[in-house]
């Protein structure tokens, strides 16, 4: 027996029979299929909850999936999930073999995009819609996408391309007025001064909006503009309005994004405009669960927690995160230095710069999702003589590869990369892992590259590459780290010098940050086998040690063992300076494959593609 | 005897003695170097010769490398590289070991930062100016940048980050009203708009702009703007008259770029500010010279040229480019299948999709200095069940790498990239060398890569590429191919499959694309030497023929020759297959160090990196 409507929706298409009222139950449903669900898994409860009613209005009105429904960032979708076939399995999700936190083509032929990376829907939205005029074909096109993701480069190259093109789609402003922690940037003060609905209205009033004929309110916020349907296509495009009109895209009034009934008319009439239309919904993150309301930052993504307090489920990890020990580390050069700078892309709490935010906000920056902008201002605080620490994700900084090239390292900047995320980060998935830093900074001339293999060497990295000067990332994964101790006064690392953690003379493993950890656990397997293996903390990236693999190729193998891509990768490395010390020793590149890898928690993706330490022992023992 | 004023100018603070009248002598006499010197070793002279004066009036009133000047593209920095210290050297422009066509800190201290790519000057004039107010001094910061760079995502995250931080800074806005082919984009349309002096003067006028004071005629374009400087400071930031200013950032009226005296006023006020102020500066590309003002589309890059015609001094090439082979290859397979559709971001000549995009205008786009959104856009066309070629330069894909690989290569879409000005580009130097993109395509799982050695399998390539479905990637060096016979029906090539070339038992050389002729060459040289070389058209740099290697296996030494970064590339690759299949057959990686080339003939740059066919023979000798 089906108790609730959200049972009987197998597909968008049955939300057609339903009306407002029946539409307001289903998002009480299935808000609370969200927070249930998510209270065990953990996920990004905040967002999809401000997302409920935008996307029972879209998928009300548009015809999934000839009608095509394109998500910045994807992570609000979770509504979109649960009425796209998904609802039996929605229990997995962000777990291994379950449901992603994202959309992704390959789950659901509803999911337009592989979303996770801010900014991009609407040039995914424009393909299309320039694809059906080629084509000649009449489907509907909507994009959602937040306020934070509007700052984003990529975002705005698109609708200066939109505005050009003029094809019809919608896009949805979901204002929340905020991203994933403080939003920034001018763009987000004009829209709070749009916001303002007095400002907001003079505005429209004076150039003359001209709604016509009767029908339901359309935007209680604001006051006017009813039944726009007539009325769309008379707008005399105001140059002098806002920004997305001046690039020649129509721009509605502010809409109750929580308000259905509202929701629906407007984008009744967008949808039937003959150019591009900006919707702009507002919204309040968390919408509908009141710790999420309250705490909408620490309920942005969120592990499992107690549904009726909003509390962690989880016990306090033991070890403190890479990023915590970062952030202090920061703090604390900071005051060594006061030309130490912060630099960050939205991610202040992700990346653990607040402390060090805290304490010096004259040298602090977040510039917001602009991770372009972030490294190539770096480059600009390095010309002026101070010394920016970018803290960035390794899968977002590869928006920011040219200017890593030709912005900093092509003139050896001072700047210092501290690249968290990197190697696998689990429920997250594809879109998120930092498996391609090692490759692309590697490739990059004057770049020098530390993996810390514990917190202690963390900070060691971060001072040595303060130090050191010229462009120097700092990588490491995230979660805990391994519970040593970190020393009050860190050291200068020695420069290109790995060390050896456990000796051993019939195999060498040559490990790369957290794979140090793995490697010592694969030498204990091994000798328990009978194979004595070496361990060597490489610890850099570049310059390699060369020693180190001279020494290894005094064993019978050397094995490589890398978070990232094996193409590309610092075991390839290996392979050429062992080609050119003239080497016959055999060898083996652990890394990940050539293919993308799935979300899951970082234990059940190690295992499955070979990088635990039984596996790693498995192989190594195959090869010998 | 020094006959002209430009001969005095050591210094940019020699300009400080000279009046108006005397810096328009001073105009003439660079514009009449930068033709002469260019006619002879070719150069940005459209460009140059349009930012003469603009230059002249920043260098007047600021104080260099104090104070810091900042240019974007750095291609138009001619008239700044004569007056600071350049001048005797100036013959030398783009050639090897002489004088670099952009801005380059280790050239002078007078420039900032490495230019060459677009709308990053913002950037690195907000990171100086945060600097500065963290210093606590008091330089000046001016940036110039182009209409066309202001439409790249880059500048626009950075204008939000100025409008947010209200950091005193100069922008000046080069408004040429082209980029290097027909500017696009809404962001354009509305520039196009406001330069219609009554619409702008209307609405300067409605929002009550109070210029005081008497003085000189600010701004004959628009007809008022008299001394501003009182005045800037009373101004009420009008929330609507145009984007920059909703951004937070002052905007001057129009100014004449080629009146120093309109300028020197302008820029004095508006360096006085206490907030950013955008200069809206109206030039004409290649002004003050006769042949570029008619064709400032071929004056943007030139070749050596006649001074009083204007025609190209060098005799046309015997074989056609590899640009205009793909251009003709594009239009063909356009022709076969309806759904191709060409992208490409502002590079429509250089990458000589022209002749489809005047065949077929309706699936032609382009969508400005805008990469991201160009490979965003194109996984849109994918999933519009469209083929897009998005035809792009190697070095400027580095601004879209993160959309290759989350928006395209994840989702398997069926795009094809074009990437033109793969390897060594010659006089334009280190920004705009394709040595990494064989790294950061092929560490992207999904990819395919062909490199072609000559144009009969570039047009294979694209014909292969198009026929494989999936993102691939075909990269193809700057200059003249081979000029072989391009048959008129392409073929299809077999996958991952190289071929012999030349055969040979005691060294196996295998090449990818252009180094394919090298290695032919080489082994010519070393047939003379008594070594017989095998060499192998690799053709696919993923996947890679790996029959071809272990064959390559059984000679005395393993050559890779790649006209790419050896770190990441694709001879790594090569020593992980023979690591897989167990081989100690010696191996030889050539291809580029660990460092930036610079700028000069290709000839030279290959001589002077040893990867001409005469050091790769002896690199060869010396290594057996």
């Amino acid at each position: 027996m089906k108790d609730r409507i959200l049972d009987c929706i197998g597909s968008p298409a049955d939300l057609k029979v339903l009306d407002d009222s029946e539409l307001e139950i289903l998002a009480d449903e299935i808000r609370r299929e969200i927070v249930a669900s998510a209270s065990k898994t953990g996920g990004h409860v905040a967002s999809s909850l401000g997302a409920v009613e935008i996307i029972l209005a879209v998928h009300s009105l548009i015809n999934s999936p000839t009608d095509r429904f394109v998500f910045d960032v994807g992570h609000q979708a979770y509504a979109h999930k649960l009425i796209t076939g998904r609802l039996d399995r929605f229990d997995t999700l962000r777990t291994f073999g379950g449901v992603s936190g994202f959309t992704r083509p390959a789950e659901s032929e509803h999911d337009v995009h592989a979303s996770g990376h801010a900014s991009d829907s609407l040039s995914i939205a424009l393909g299309l819609a320039k694809a059906r005029e080629i084509k000649g074909t009449d489907e509907k096109i909507v994009a959602l996408i937040g306020d934070a993701g509007l700052a984003g480069g990529m975002a705005f190259e698109a609708l200066n391309t939109i505005g050009q093109m003029q094809l019809p789609m919608v896009i949805i402003l979901n204002d929340n007025e905020m991203s994933i922690s403080k939003n920034v940037g001018a763009l987000v003060k004009h829209l709070g001064a749009l916001r303002s609905s007095e400002a907001y209205r003079d505005v429209r009033d004076s150039v003359q909006y001209r709604f016509e004929s009767a029908g339901k309110l359309a935007s209680s916020l604001v006051g006017f503009g009813r039944n726009m349907k007539d009325s769309l296509k008379q707008f005399v495009l105001p140059q002098e309005t806002m920004m997305y009109e001046q690039l020649g895209i129509l721009c509605t009034p502010p809409v109750d994004g929580h308000n259905i009934s509202e929701l629906r008319d407007i984008l009744a009439t967008a949808l039937e405009a003959d150019g591009p239309v900006l919707m702009h919904v507002v919204t309040r993150k968390g919408a509908g669960y009141a710790p999420a309301e309250a705490d909408p930052v620490r309920f942005h993504g969120i592990a499992a927690f107690d549904i009726a307090t909003g509390a962690d489920a989880k016990k306090p990890a033991t070890a403190p995160s890479y990023t915590s020990v970062f952030g202090k580390a920061l703090l604390e050069e900071g005051c060594r230095d006061k030309r130490v700078v912060a630099i960050t892309a939205a991610m202040r709490g992700g990346t653990g710069v607040e402390p060090f935010f805290r304490e010096f906000p004259e040298r602090s920056i977040d510039v917001g999702i602009a991770e372009e902008n972030a490294v190539g201002m770096a480059a600009g605080l390095s010309r002026g003589g101070l010394k920016p620490v970018v803290a960035i994700y390794s899968t977002f900084l590869q928006r920011a590869i040219d200017q890593l090239i030709i912005d900093n390292a092509l003139i050896e900047t001072d700047v210092v990369f501290a690249i968290d995320r990197a190697g696998l980060v689990g429920a997250d998935g594809a879109t998120h892992h930092g498996v391609f830093d090692l490759v692309y900074t590697r490739m990059v001339p004057n770049m020098r590259i530390i993996a810390p293999s514990d917190e202690a060497e963390l900070a060691d990295a971060l001072h040595t590459a303060l130090h050191l000067g010229g462009p120097v990332a700092v990588r490491y994964p995230r979660g805990n780290a391994q519970g040593v101790d970190v020393p009050d006064e860190p050291r200068i690392l020695p420069f290109g010098k790995g060390g050896i953690r456990r000796e051993g003379d019939d195999v060498a493993l040559l490990a790369w940050g957290d794979m140090v950890q793995t490697a010592l656990e694969s030498a204990d397997i091994l000798a328990d086998r009978g194979v004595q293996a070496r361990v060597v903390d490489m610890r850099w990236a570049k310059p390699i040690d060369i020693d180190a693999v001279a020494h290894a190729a005094e064993t019978k193998l050397v094995v490589t063992l890398e978070d990232g891509a094996i193409a590309g990768g610092v075991g390839e490395e290996v392979l050429h300076v062992l080609s050119q010390q003239g080497s016959t020793t055999p060898t083996l590149l652990l890394g990940i494959e050539d293919r993308f890898v799935p979300h899951g928690s970082p234990a059940d993706l190690f295992r499955s593609i070979g990088l635990d330490a039984a596996s790693v022992a498995e192989r190594v023992l195959e090869r010998l």
